[in-house]
């Protein structure tokens, strides 16, 4: 049987640990993430299971996805024995020192269909953090610094930010070092320019895709941290959209939701862009 | 005193009638709007006050908006006597047959400063109605064929459409007469070529504006019927935005409610139009 252990760099979700059930990894590339038992489990693993067959999702948007290889029974993290696991690409496992951020996209988290009861805690959610008033929420991350410091914000503090706060975070998750107070900015050119063109794809897809409306879904970003290891190509900067458990039937609409939650993390990463090339403009020596 | 009356082709919001108060419009091609006694009267004159002063608004966006006169006192169209009014361009003044949809967008006419009381109705209505699944709804519809016939569909139809419900709805608007089972959509590309660069002009500003955030807002499409008047340029196919009594300030963010919808409303009207281009392709004598 295959030794699974505890992600090291997971920044959202439920976090596996002595009792408590969380995603596993092996050292093949797999994510192990347990099936929730209810309608959730079997929704994203119908997802999963139509996203790779369904001819009308073009090949250049699949690798916003990660590769999906079945269900796999598996020993759970919370010590409760046999559990069905989904087994996914573990997206970070190519990189040494990876810097995480977790983006949950659109103002609303829940969909037409859900109980009223629901409903009624995701818009409590919605409201009490950034949701509502940006179009996203960052739901977790995470980054270590050149000399081992660990940069991982409360995620209380992270959920509700104002506008200058996203900035700053952003700003900070590109910097060397995301402790100190003035960001240095090293990686931001080196990330968010193939980053800005990845969501801008994605983008253009959501803006005609009829297919899927993706609710309580998050944009992950992932970048080397490890200078030596940065000019591979398995560890460049990259885009994938993660949680499909709320995913629902377009019915032929387009996912407006999603989109103007994209659109409106698009504009932030355009102006951290600009606020890099300001400096260098007004500090051409720098 | 300037001799007003009641206007023949508003579509949406409360109409003047007996004892009911108003819009009213007088010969030269003004629109005369009752203030609402309460803030979103002031906010809405507010927001026409700032719109033509601020530099931040790009001149090929103020076409958007109806032009404004500042207020005037005048006797109100329920028989109340001088109520103030906004005075406000006649959009359709110059139309001798207009046809007038208008759509709400957004799929949330709510702002987080609102009321309990207000969200839980908004809430209610942008589920019962086509925001939610759509990202808009079409709060009003008026269009008049060649032999005089009234098209103008019950609101409480208009409210909750399917995507093929909406996509009928628009073909029908574009027909010679609406009140046929299956639109001739002869007007299809006349008015839905010039309208699409309008919303794709419109969409541009609202990927980076972030100045307001506009909710319960619509955009009101108007086009001339009469085809010996179709060819004058005052008569030509228009794309405004009215409605600005829930504007707020965009607190640096853009507008991620009205995008989405926006979006959305883009996607229908090329589907639109790529129907039309394939029925052309098909029945190449048609």
């Amino acid at each position: 049987m295959v030794k699974l252990k505890i992600p090291e760099h997971q920044v959202a979700g439920h976090q596996a640990k002595n009792g408590i059930l969380g995603p596993l990894i092996d050292d093949s590339g797999k994510f192990y993430k347990p099936l929730q038992d209810d309608e959730r489990g079997s929704n994203e693993l119908a997802f999963y299971t139509s996203l790779y067959s369904d001819p009308r999702i073009p090949t250049n948007i699949l690798k916003f996805f990660p590769s999906f290889h079945g269900t796999q029974t598996v020993d759970a993290s919370d010590g409760s024995g046999l559990h069905p696991h989904l087994v996914l690409e573990d997206i970070v496992s190519n990189y040494t020192n990876p810097a995480v951020v977790d983006i949950k996209i659109g103002s609303r988290t829940w969909h037409p269909q859900s109980s009223e009861d629901y409903i009624r805690k995701c818009l409590q959610k919605d409201r009490e953090s950034s949701s509502i008033k940006l179009g996203f929420r960052i739901s977790g991350l995470r980054s270590v610094g050149p000399t081992n410091q660990l940069w991982q914000p409360h995620k209380k503090f992270l959920m509700d930010l104002s506008v200058d706060d996203v900035m700053l975070v952003l700003r900070k998750f590109v910097s060397s070092d995301g402790n100190v107070d003035e960001p240095d900015c090293v990686f931001g050119s080196r990330v968010f320019v193939p980053i800005l063109e990845e969501l801008l794809e994605l983008k253009k897809w959501f803006e005609v895709q009829t297919i899927f409306h993706f609710y309580s879904c998050s944009v992950l970003v992932v970048y080397e941290k490890d200078e030596k290891e940065d000019e591979k190509k398995s560890a460049s900067a990259v885009v994938k959209l993660v949680d499909f458990a709320h995913v629902v039937d377009a019915k032929g609409a387009i996912d407006h939701n999603f989109l103007g939650g994209l659109c409106s993390l698009i504009k932030f990463v355009k102006d951290v862009l600009t606020g890099l090339s300001d400096v260098q403009t007004s500090n051409p020596k720098a």
